[in-house]
């Protein structure tokens, strides 16, 4: 590390972001969209907020059903999430053209990314304008899993996943995994002090 | 893939995240609290939110100052994130207690993490408060970047960081480089159509 830093005006350098693919609309209506700037804004209860440019195609749709759907992706859809940032709904339909599939949402208007294997169903409850990009607040009414990330014990394990993430322009595959919450302070001896949530 | 999705209630799912170190606070108060609930809200202005609950002693601080610093962590920080996401501020000096050091920042009361490798200063406008967590939303009022981040060119090359991801969990440094925003559609001949943004 440099003893100095630079300092230069604000901007959007937080990262690593999931690249999310948010599905939105309904039918022939139904539309992906890339987008990086979603978050968790609450565990309890769950909500997730994602950040949508009044330009978009996909922002009338979200407006007009008050719900999407975020889609993790993966390494393996990682040409998609770019396209689809990309491109537009308004001239092409997204699904046909990238050979993906809708599934059916349990609690939402909106479809599933099928190839998708955790998607979260979302409805809105609060909308602000904050400039380039209008924040949706949403909560997450119903989560759907593929039973391939799930093991013996039936518990998710995550990291078969293969998630994506993105920082600063370059999408990444995750690599090596460094520990799990809480173990800098795991006592080793069985019965140590769990930490706090 | 499976075939079938399990349906599950809405949890906080949504990865990787960042689990930023945020600073707060000033002087013998500064404090450094983990928040992997943070995201990109808008690109212009540059705005970021963070959630925090309001039990955690760094919550008092941020609502007295209005200001807060995004650390982004790297993978050499792994260990000070967990344990500054399970320890508390009111107990203990974290700063002191993992031989981290401050360092004055350029718009905002509270200091830099000298340690980090970038530093987006934040200034809050609105606070939500949404269940377990208070959402803070701010504008980032200037960002620290250490210079051996940079190129020849002075290109920010953020890749070299080493930064860390949050997901389900686990903590995970960045793997291989996937591709570059845009790279779906980029021609392969000099002058073709560059992506829109």
């Amino acid at each position: 590390m440099s003893e100095e830093k630079l300092v230069w005006p604000g901007s959007a350098l937080l990262g690593p972001v999931p690249p999310v693919l948010v599905s939105c609309g309904a039918g022939e209506k139904a539309n992906l969209i890339t987008i990086a700037w979603a978050g968790t804004v609450c565990t309890q209860p769950p909500r997730v907020a994602i950040s949508v440019r009044p330009t978009r195609h996909s922002y009338g749709l979200i407006l007009e059903s008050g719900a999407f759907v975020v889609n993790l992706p993966t390494t393996a859809l990682a040409k998609a999430v770019d396209w689809c940032g990309v491109k537009s709904g308004k001239e092409v339909d997204k699904f046909a053209a990238l050979g993906l599939h809708t599934a059916p949402a349990a609690k939402v208007s909106c479809p599933l990314l099928a190839e998708s294997p955790v998607n979260l169903e979302c409805k809105v409850f609060q909308r602000l304008s904050l400039g380039s990009h209008d924040l949706f607040l949403a909560d997450v009414v119903a989560v759907d899993v593929d039973e391939a990330l799930l093991d013996s014990a039936g518990k998710l394990r995550l990291e078969r996943a293969g998630l994506l993430a993105y920082a600063h322009g370059d999408y990444y595959a995750l690599g090596r995994q460094l520990g799990k919450f809480g173990w800098s302070v795991r006592k080793k001896k069985p019965g140590g002090k769990k930490p706090r949530k």
